[in-house]
């Protein structure tokens, strides 16, 4: 983990920490709930990656700047909600952003902690989507990525050009930046032309 | 834990797998969705257990047998919902298998784990209705076990006996046989006989 | 962690439990149901702190205090729960307590585990609003305390005296003591004065 990856890990927390601020004060949350939609949706996902390789206290929690950017974010996000909202075009680049590195650096992560190449790329899927799941649970919802867009097969694109480069022996960093690249590449993409995954041919659903 | 409880804990997997699958095909989720409920329902039960005990990665995280099965399973709800629908009684005899093997493993590796024979089988119900809890959180509902059926008990009731052995000093072996057996007993005649467990009285519930 | 935390610790864990438990009877949840929120609400708050801080198994998973605490408030709050809700203003008052416990002896615990001071307040907080946003979660409602009411900034008042005291090197129990009565108070008059945190100012949420 070079000095780059800890600025887009930080870029990573700070937009998702937006993301989900404005979220939570669209659903008319108090300032409480609106920073701690923001802790929620930066933090949760590396938090219970970190919790189920064994890397505890996680980073999240014992390194100050954590909490410092997704306080600040929060605020924002409190704050200026109204003119965030008609900013969202940039906020859903840095977001494809954050989702790259964090599937990357989840991944990374895992693989450093001896989970099989085979698996890692879903801690890194669960370390970029998970903070936004536990987000739309707390606010009673379906969580987003369940239902609709590109978003966590891009995540598990990037992850996997990290665990097929362990596997092959070739060098971390490059495979890095390349999966980062490729999980942004794939989620903008999906942005631009609509493309999302299909969903099963039923009949109407029973009343349940 | 022997070569049995091997095959059963994965055939636990992949009718939980299934159900988790078959549930989020018929809410309108997507590929992913379904994949992410099958995965939740099989082993977020497991890896909750497994976190709380201590044994980080848990085993659903780091071998790659259970992946495989799940995303199995997830990919068969996910093309043929429709016809598993119409199994569905079958499906139910297994979901009452794995709940019975699930219920009494976890008590098993708890106890392991120097968790103490009173609280053991909790875990153990835990790891048996903890996937499904997750599952319907992530579908925005109320979780099943929580209102209806006579479900959590008979994992209780299978919990209990391995713990009971314990603290006896009986052999393990028999009495996870004889635990499993008791709560895939105890499950199915539930759904035989309509048991379920009583809602306290009350007045009208106020709106809130 | 003096005679006194363990007591007010305990009657924590009753108190809250008892609240999980009454709002589950009203919600029409079955027995299971109803004792289960009576252990989300007393006992996840505190267990999810002891994972991240890697003190597991968790002490409500280990010592059978805790399980028999909560069982005996699931069981009052399921066959008196009429009786149990005119009774409702006591029980806030011993929720005010509980939260002040739990956030006070959450921040002591981080902070014995090497959390720094400016993030083990927020592990206290958690302690304090984790069981409860859980309780809520799986009655499939946004959590309350992201809504309305000073609650968890009264968490996060009491923790801060403990973090405080912590830094410039002061005694801890008098400071524990200081941070739960702060917590406690502020609570209690919130309650009376029907104090609560500003929402965002937004125009109308859109439709989704």
């Amino acid at each position: 983990m070079g000095t780059l990856f800890i600025w887009l890990d930080l870029i990573g927390t700070f937009v998702f920490a937006l993301s989900g601020g404005v979220l939570a004060a669209r659903h008319r949350l108090d300032l409480f709930g609106v920073l701690a939609l923001s802790f929620a949706t930066a933090s949760v996902g590396g938090i219970i990656r970190d919790v189920v390789i064994g890397t505890v206290p996680p980073a999240a929690l014992s390194h100050w700047q954590y909490p410092a950017i997704w306080l600040v974010a929060g605020l924002m996000a409190f704050f200026f909600s109204n003119g965030i909202n008609r900013v969202m075009y940039p906020v859903r680049i840095f977001d494809a952003m954050g989702l790259a590195v964090f599937a990357v650096a989840g991944t990374a992560k895992a693989l450093d902690a001896g989970i099989p190449p085979l698996m890692a790329p879903l801690l890194g899927v669960l370390t970029g989507v998970g903070g936004g799941m536990v987000r739309d649970m707390l606010l009673a919802q379906v969580p987003l990525v369940l239902r609709a867009e590109l978003y966590a097969v891009a995540a598990l694109a990037g992850g996997m050009v990290v665990a097929i480069a362990d596997v092959l022996g070739w060098p971390a960093q490059p495979a890095a930046m390349a999966g980062t690249v490729l999980c942004f590449g794939l989620r903008i993409a999906a942005l631009h032309r609509g493309w999302h995954l299909p969903t099963a041919l039923m009949r109407p659903p029973p009343r349940d």
